[in-house]
C-alpha cells in the first residue's frame, strides 16, 4: 500500500502515552480527578427547551444544510457579546468553529507551512502543543512571569531570530486570562505590550480565551481582541464550553473579514450543525445565560478556594498563586520534589494529577528540569468533599517526597 | 503583517463563483431550487424526544466532553449497520466525523503532501473539488460509463504515468451508489474490478457513499469496503444527512483500525459533540430509523418519476438515464445546446440548475466542450408542483436553444 507518507512527519512528537479517552462513566468511584478539565456536572445546563424549539419552530432551519461561517444570528450575538467587552465586531468577523480545538486547527492550516515557527508560553495549554506538532512547526517559547507572557524576553528571541537571518514566527499563542496551567492572569500593561510587539513585528497573534467569563473576582482587563486597533492582528478563540457545556463542541473565531473569507473556505466540513447552533443561540438569548454564567463563577470561585485551603493544609512548602479565576492551580514545589514522581505516586492512591512536564513543548534536559517543579490541579470537576479527600490523600505522599 | 504564505496555494483554483451560502428560508418563493441537495422539508424527521432524552437522562455524559473517536454505542451501532451490508468491522474501525465532508477533509490531512495526484470521476461530486484542491492535489481524471468508472482507462493511465517515472496516485475517489452528479450505480463486476486494481497498485481507495439507503428499487450491490478482504485498502466515508438529517453535520469514516488511530491524532477538534451522537444512536436504535428510511426511499422514488415524466415532456431530445437512487438527473443535451446557456437563461425564470463544468474538475477546453453537454437536476428538495413548474419553465427556454 502506498503509505501515508506525511503521517510521520504530521504526528512527529505526538506523545506515545497521550492520556486514553475517557468519559465521566468510565471513572471508578474512588478516582479523584483532578486532572480533568470537565465541567461540574451539577453546572450543566438544561437545555430541552431549547433543543425542543430548534428542532419544532426552527426544524425546517435547524435539520438542514446551513451556512458554512454558522447562524447569522448566533454570529450576531457573539460580535455583540464581545462588543460589550471592548471590541468592535459585525457578525461578518465572526466563524463559527467545532470547539476552540476546531478553531486552532483551522488557524494553523490557513497560516502555518511546516518549519515555520510559532511562539507559544512556558508552560502553555498541553492540547495544543499536539495540535501545532501536526503542522511541523517549531516551537519558539518564551517565560511567562506573574503578569503574564515576558515580552522583553520575547523581543529579544525574535532581535536573535532576525539577526540569525530565521523568519520570523508566523503566530503568538497566548491565553491571558486564567491561564491554563499557570492560572496567570496577564496585566493590562503587558496585554498592550504584547499587542504592540505583534504589530511592530508583523506577527500574527492568537487568543485563546475559553475562561473569560469565569472570573472570580474583579473587572476584566482588555483582552488583546479589543486592543488590535486595525482588527486585522488578532485571531481572538472563544468557545461555549465553559459558558455553556463542553459537549456542545461549539466555539468562535473572531477575526478580520478578509481572514475569515480564507478561513471559510478552508473549513471544508459544510459548516458547524445548524441544530446545535440554534440551541446556543436560545439559550444565549434567554435569561438563562446571565443567571448561568453567575453560577458557573460561584460554583468555581467555591471549588478554587476550597482547593486553595486543602493545599496549604496539606502541602506545606509549596508554592501557589491565586488564580482570578479558571478552573486550575499551579503549584510550585519544594526543589527536592519531583512532579513526575509526585503524580505517578498518586495514581497509586487514585488521584490523578498532571505533572508540569505536560506543558512544556521543549524536551530539553533543562526544561524538564524546571517542568518538575510544577503539578496543575483541576479543581473543576471534583466535588468538595474529592477536593478534601483528594489532598488528604496527597499530604503523605507529597511530605515522604520532600522530606527524603 | 506576515500573510498566510500557504494560503495562495491552497486555496489555488477554488472557483471564484463560489455559490453563495443560503439556507431555505432566504429562497424567494418563486424559485424553483432544482440545484440543491437539500433534504425534502417534509421529511425531516421529529427528533425532540432523542434530543429530551440526550438532554435528560444522559445529560452527565451528552453535555461533557466526549471521546474524540467517537460514542463506542454509535460507533458499534454503525460496524453492526455496515456488517448487515457485507462487511467486517467493529466499533474500533469507525471514526465519527463532521459530515462526509469532514471525513473527506481528515482523509486528504492523513494521505496528502502537496502536488500528489488522486484519482476521481469525471465527472465528480463538486464538493470535493474545492476539499481536495486546498491539499495542493494533482487531478487524475478517468470517465465513467454506465456500469461506472472505467477500470480498464484507469489502468491504462496508471500504466502510463509508471512509465513516465510518476509516483502513483494517493487514492482513487469514487462514489459507487447513485453516483453525484451522474446518477450511476457501479456494477458488481465493475467494483471488484476497481477493488482488484487498487490492490494490485497499491492505493488507497475512497469510498464515499451518502446514498447507499436512498435506493428506490433492486438489491444493493456489495460497497468496496465489503470488498476489501484485508480491510486495509477502502476508506468508506458515510453520513447520517441522508438518513436522518443534513443538520445534524455527523458522518463516519470506516478503515483498518491502524489508519483510524491516525486519523484519530489528526482530528484535533476534540471530538464530535457527544450531545448530537446521542441524539442519533436514540433515533437510529429505535423502531423510527426503519419506518424512516422506507418514507425516504418512497419520497424520492415519487419525485424521481415526476421529474423523469417532466424532462421527457418538456425537453424532447434530452437523453437521461434512470437512476435507481440517490437525488439527481443527469441530463445529457443535444450537441447544439450549451448547459452554461441553459443554467444562465434558467435563472432569469427563477429555475436554479447546475450546467455540467461544475463537475470537472479540468478546465482545458476539451472538458469544458464536453462538460457542456450536461446538467444536473436535483429532485431532492423541490415539490412534486414545483417539479413540474420549474420543467414547464425551463421547456421554452430548452428548446429555443435546441432550434437555434
Amino acid at each position: 500500500l502506498r503509505k501515508p507518507a506525511s503521517f510521520a512527519r504530521r504526528a512527529a512528537g505526538l506523545p506515545s502515552t497521550f492520556p486514553p479517552a475517557h468519559v465521566p462513566a468510565e471513572l471508578r468511584a474512588e478516582i479523584i480527578p483532578f486532572d480533568s478539565g470537565f465541567a461540574f456536572p451539577q453546572l450543566l445546563p438544561d437545555l430541552t427547551c431549547f433543543a425542543d424549539d430548534a428542532l419544532g419552530a426552527h426544524r425546517a432551519q435547524a435539520l438542514q444544510y446551513g451556512i458554512g461561517q454558522g447562524h447569522p444570528e448566533l454570529r450576531a450575538w457573539i460580535a455583540d457579546y464581545m462588543n460589550r467587552d471592548g471590541c468592535r465586531l459585525s457578525g461578518a468577523n465572526i466563524l463559527i468553529v467545532n470547539g476552540a480545538k476546531g478553531g486552532l486547527d483551522l488557524i494553523c492550516r490557513l497560516l502555518i507551512d511546516e518549519g515555520d515557527a510559532v511562539v507559544v508560553g512556558a508552560p502553555m495549554y498541553f492540547t495544543a502543543i499536539p495540535i501545532f506538532r501536526t503542522f511541523g512547526v517549531e516551537f519558539v517559547t518564551v517565560n511567562q512571569d506573574a503578569d503574564g507572557i515576558e515580552v522583553g524576553e520575547l523581543r529579544h528571541t525574535l532581535q536573535q531570530r532576525a539577526q540569525q537571518g530565521l523568519p520570523p514566527p508566523k503566530f503568538i499563542y497566548d491565553v491571558v486570562d486564567f491561564h491554563n496551567p499557570s492560572g496567570v492572569t496577564a496585566t493590562a500593561q503587558r496585554r498592550s505590550e504584547l499587542v504592540d510587539l505583534a504589530r511592530e513585528w508583523n506577527i500574527f497573534l492568537i487568543e485563546d480565551n475559553p475562561y473569560r467569563r469565569v472570573r472570580f473576582r474583579g473587572e476584566s482587563l482588555p483582552t488583546l481582541k479589543s486592543l488590535d486597533a486595525d482588527g486585522d492582528l488578532v485571531f481572538h478563540v472563544g468557545t461555549f464550553s465553559k459558558l455553556i457545556a463542553p459537549g456542545l463542541r461549539l466555539g468562535w473565531i473572531a477575526a478580520h473579514e478578509s481572514l475569515i473569507a480564507r478561513l471559510i473556505r478552508l473549513k471544508s466540513d459544510g459548516g458547524c450543525s445548524p441544530f446545535m447552533q440554534q440551541v446556543v443561540l436560545g439559550f444565549c438569548q434567554s435569561p438563562h445565560f446571565t443567571t448561568h454564567v453567575r453560577k458557573v463563577q460561584d460554583t468555581y470561585r467555591e471549588h478554587r478556594d476550597r482547593m486553595l485551603a486543602a493545599v496549604k493544609r496539606e502541602l506545606p512548602g509549596v508554592q501557589v498563586a491565586i488564580p482570578e479565576g479558571g478552573y486550575y492551580l499551579w503549584l510550585t514545589l519544594p526543589a527536592n520534589v519531583n512532579s513526575d514522581v509526585l503524580a505517578s505516586r498518586a495514581e497509586e492512591v487514585a488521584v490523578h494529577i498532571i505533572p508540569g512536564s505536560r506543558f512544556f513543548p521543549s524536551e530539553d534536559e533543562t526544561t524538564l528540569a524546571r517542568a518538575r517543579r510544577y503539578v496543575r490541579l483541576s479543581y473543576s470537576f471534583a466535588t468538595l468533599d474529592q477536593i478534601d479527600e483528594g489532598l488528604k490523600r496527597l499530604g503523605p505522599i507529597y511530605r515522604s517526597l520532600a522530606s527524603g
